[in-house]
């Protein structure tokens, strides 16, 4: 068998003992998937996905980045050129050719949490239980081509054989959300919601800024060319996505920088910005005001705040010159959060109402800055471990370097933050089971009583993310 | 049971039975706290402690803290604002009402160390084998309030139960101390020292400074407005603390910042603020040439020179309003110790006759700054993890990431830093169990022989901090 | 017994069985041994070592920082002052004397890496199982003096012995190597070659920076009054170097930063540096610039590129004032990665057949930074922990922290560090028996077949260094 029982348990037989007891009382809990990445259109088209390498290798960063270390060109991998590819240059064109290449690196992945990820899609929703290698690449590249074609492969039979209850994607906030209107108008029952992602208005080093405030103001009528015009835009569009289901913002700022200035500060700043001779540093204080104009909007909308920052974004110049955006280089940075919050904190972080969720890739700031915040703002929560912390050690730091100073319920549960669709049952389990793992230690050290543990397992997994996200 | 026997020690077999037999082998030991913040006047008075609520929950930040991050407001609490609480704002008067909120939100603590701390005084003083629930809260407040009206729940016969043989409190510079001579006075043979803590006078920011280093001239009949008188204030009031049985001096600033100035830049820089006009650089070279200053005094009178630097006292604005200090929202920060430690460290870091304990909220510095310098420099030894690192996975931490470079002998035992009385044994208990447990493994992986570890989990336990604080 | 076989195996059985059976697979591979600093002298001239003392204590900086942190004074241990010691100053010439000291603190090594080398060296060397003590010391003595004599316990005979396939010295870029001509020159067999560590003409405040300059345009009939021929002179010793068999440079700046300045920039800094008026930043930026310089030749010679960045050089002045560089009193400080190397990445990051290794002292950069560096650009991989981190737990943690997002082939394997030749079998014993316990927990836990454990143990233990190395 390609995937085990007791995988990610402990291997003590009285913590396994526990763990398996914990985690059969919630594996089959249905999937509350509140930030993603997943496309909409794919639930409103419910078109069959096409092949292997297109759905499994080629989208995923995890992937192709790891490949992209060890000498592999991304053209190998069928990434798109800006400038179409050409001679050596030349982008593969041919799935199998690509899925090839991807076998004869599947040693790369042992101990990441992609491997186990990838073995659960092939196990546990194509039924193959082989380990990848460079002789059998073909036989299990036909066999899910072949998957893929039936009825019960298409997405929405995905979703519901996942046990989805909700998911949310992310649009922008100039995004007119017609496949969250056409998932709903087709009578479906599926959950799919979006999420209000306004960087490309906020951003004031954005590509496009300009052209995008515009498109902003004729989508909402809004004179956006004044600071009160601008922020009634906001108002407006994110009804608009509320109207779609949403029930959180997102932004994704390279620091948690926050600002509290005044009206007047705030008119002035805005009117610098349009006019398009700013500073770095007005560019930055600006998106850090924005993250506290919106958690003052969340308090009359019910919006959920998140807060996703501390990646130095495309530092890899050659590659974003010939690929473009998200090419698998974003690098986290250490990132401050005691000062850089405290603007937003000391405008609303007292209001219990309000849920603004931080996250991190700069694990370092969990039991110095996040847990002892968390611990304390009654509107401030966690935000489970994140991109690359979104794997089976990186959770077991964040518990550790948490749960004894915030405890688990300034916590949110699990969100699996993906685009790749079919590891999303993978990267729930793998939570569920880290978490009863980690709560198996603490019963088996008698810190903590099985009764309650199994409580905890369950809001962990389900309730938690439920609440916060008010889905 | 509410405790296990076993509790906090590792799951395995062979580890748990090593672990057993080290604990056995120091659990009895008596209690030595060489630093806390209990109140001398329990022990000068002996009057009974008051009512559960204000015992047990009221004064305790761990747990406020806890349950105002999830939307109890700190009036339902029944702590004091400054301007009485009226209205919505009522402050809580019924200890009773107290308690009940505080065990309705008991799950709160799953997993952190006040409920292991809480469940050890609820077991261990009062003979309660329960789990705290809404239901059982009345009788268990009952069963708790009679006890307290018995003379075997004074603090000096508790003191006595909980084996404790030498306590220091803390004390600012310009305390008389007059509990401590009533004690003295008293013929009880409890062993309770202060410890000098000259914020106060110390630090130009403080509120009153001016009033207190007045105050401190009158104590002393020095004249506190040249440099050198002000120091032979220090010198006096450290010669009084000494008598009062302290054998420590303890800092707590922002920064673990030193200096060391000449003594005209010295008598500038006091002579400047004493003016009154000064910028924040000048209070914070001031704070951290008193640190050097403090460790020269030491060099002649012995006092161990504490240092608690890194956090950020009263985050929340709202709170310090309403309520006044310390009210649970000091937040780590990153703390740098190589640059800001080396003024004081040139002066007297290879002095083998002194000690500086530094203690850390920031355990980044753990493997690549305290370990490598209390393994280096004679003068410094590492204080246990402090306040949100007085936890059983901040411990194992703590050990795993000085041992390697430091060994045992460079850091000195454990202490609880606490107001909370009764906790005390359970803080000593735990910290005892977590180095046994750690130690187990040293052993289980043949790494150290059981006989060394037993010697070793004896020194942690008693000896290391009875000598580094020479009580 | 002093070694126990199944040291340093996790204590679970199963997992311990696992560990067991890996191990068993790599245990007898051969040493490589890629980056230290052994003595080319030992292998050149093959003379007997000198007394235990001088062997074992008076060279090892984990040992003597160690003691003298506990208050024992370098002259007490034979470390040689520069004013010769006289006095209460005297430097203690009586090797037995400065033993019994050393076995008179042995319990201060408990729980470090020093403790398993040692005990290694003296139980795999000297075939003694005793556990030092103040009884046994002066036996203990005797009998590896005597075997000292032997010749089997010669540096060439042990080089057999301890299996070593291929080791690298470091030699500075002025060094004539005449040791390593000797060495080839004798048709012995043993594979020593010599690394490119030119510190002493690349780091303008190194001392006699201007006569290391002249020096280097002697040797290598170059103008290095001008920038090119600057380079040319690097490029030329480097040639030098390598035909004694370097296959790396090495360089150990305070930061990681790299610059990538124009050539008219380049010629402009130069020029300043050798009138001698430069600033302490001038310093630095040209330090950074010859990275990439030096990554650029990488390219042509195929160097490896091994950048040590982080410590804090002879942190206590007194020690350096007295006894001169290198007292044990280098400390960690905190290592910015991202922003640091992006210049060398720009310029040559997504070089395939670059190889550039990266150490740290600041383990906080492995999960945050140097994972997900290494985890994307083809250029840059992982060294192992270094220092400090050449230890037990922090191996684990190494692992832990890298794995998930780099994989094990972003690493390098292993390598020693050490100028303590007997500690080499036990360092490398150490790190194989750690990656056997993390990879047996993989397998354990179900997340890594074993066999393909099996196959990483190996890469780990042999394969990675020899072929990251080019050796």
């Amino acid at each position: 068998m390609l995937l085990h029982d007791d995988r990610l348990f402990p291997a003590d037989p009285v913590t396994r003992g526990i763990a398996r007891r914990l985690y059969a009382g919630i594996r089959d809990l249905p999937i509350i998937s509140p930030h993603g990445h997943t496309d909409p259109r794919w639930f409103a088209e419910n078109a069959p996905f096409p092949d292997p390498a297109t759905l499994l290798v080629k989208p995923d960063h995890y992937i192709f980045r790891m490949l992209y270390s060890q000498g592999v060109r991304l053209e190998q991998l069928g990434i798109p050129r800006k400038d179409g590819g050409r001679g050596k240059n030349k982008v593969e064109a041919d799935p199998r050719a690509i899925w090839r290449l991807f076998a004869s690196h599947w040693h790369l992945f042992r101990g990441t949490p992609t491997r186990l990820w990838f073995e659960h899609a092939l196990s546990g929703v194509f039924g193959i239980n082989e380990r990848l290698n460079v002789e059998n690449a073909d036989r299990i590249y036909d066999r899910i081509a072949e998957k893929l074609e039936q009825d019960e492969y298409r997405p929405r039979a995905l979703f519901e054989r996942f046990n989805i209850e909700a998911i949310a994607t992310t649009e922008g906030a100039l995004d007119e959300l017609k496949w969250h209107d056409m998932i709903r108008d087709s009578g479906w029952a599926g959950k799919v919601v979006t999420a209000y992602r306004p960087d490309s208005v906020v951003d004031p080093e954005f590509e496009g800024f300009k052209d995008n405030l515009e498109r902003f103001g004729e989508l909402t009528g809004e004179d956006v060319t004044s600071w009160s015009g601008y922020l009634a835009a906001h108002r407006a569009r994110r009804a608009y996505f509320k109207q779609r289901g949403a029930t959180s913002s997102d932004h994704g700022h390279a620091t948690a920088r926050t600002a509290n200035l005044s009206q007047a500060e705030c008119e002035k700043l805005f009117a610098k910005l349009l006019k398009g001779k700013f500073s770095a540093e007005d560019a930055d204080l600006f998106r850090g005001q924005i993250l506290t104009e919106m958690a003052r909007m969340s308090l009359d909308d019910g919006l959920v705040l998140q807060i996703h920052p501390g990646s130095f974004r495309n530092h890899n110049p050659h590659l974003f010159e010939v690929f473009g955006r998200d090419m698998g280089s974003d690098i986290p940075r250490q990132t401050d959060y005691v000062t850089a919050l405290k603007p937003l904190l000391d405008a609303v972080g007292n209001e219990p109402n309000l849920t603004v969720i931080a996250f991190t890739l700069d694990e370092t700031s969990y039991s110095r800055e996040l847990a002892p915040l968390a611990g304390h703002y009654p509107a401030l929560k966690l935000g489970p471990g994140w991109w690359f912390l979104d794997a089976p050690e990186a959770m077991l730091r964040f518990r550790e370097l948490t749960t004894e100073t915030a405890g688990f319920y300034n916590t949110v549960g699990f969100n699996d933050d993906t685009r790749a669709y079919l590891s999303i049952p993978a990267r729930h389990d793998v939570a569920r089971r880290c978490d009863c793992a980690y709560l198996a230690k603490l019963v088996a050290e008698h810190r903590l009583d099985e009764d309650e543990a199994a409580e905890v397992a369950h809001d962990l997994a389900y309730r938690l993310a439920k609440e916060a996200y008010r889905l």
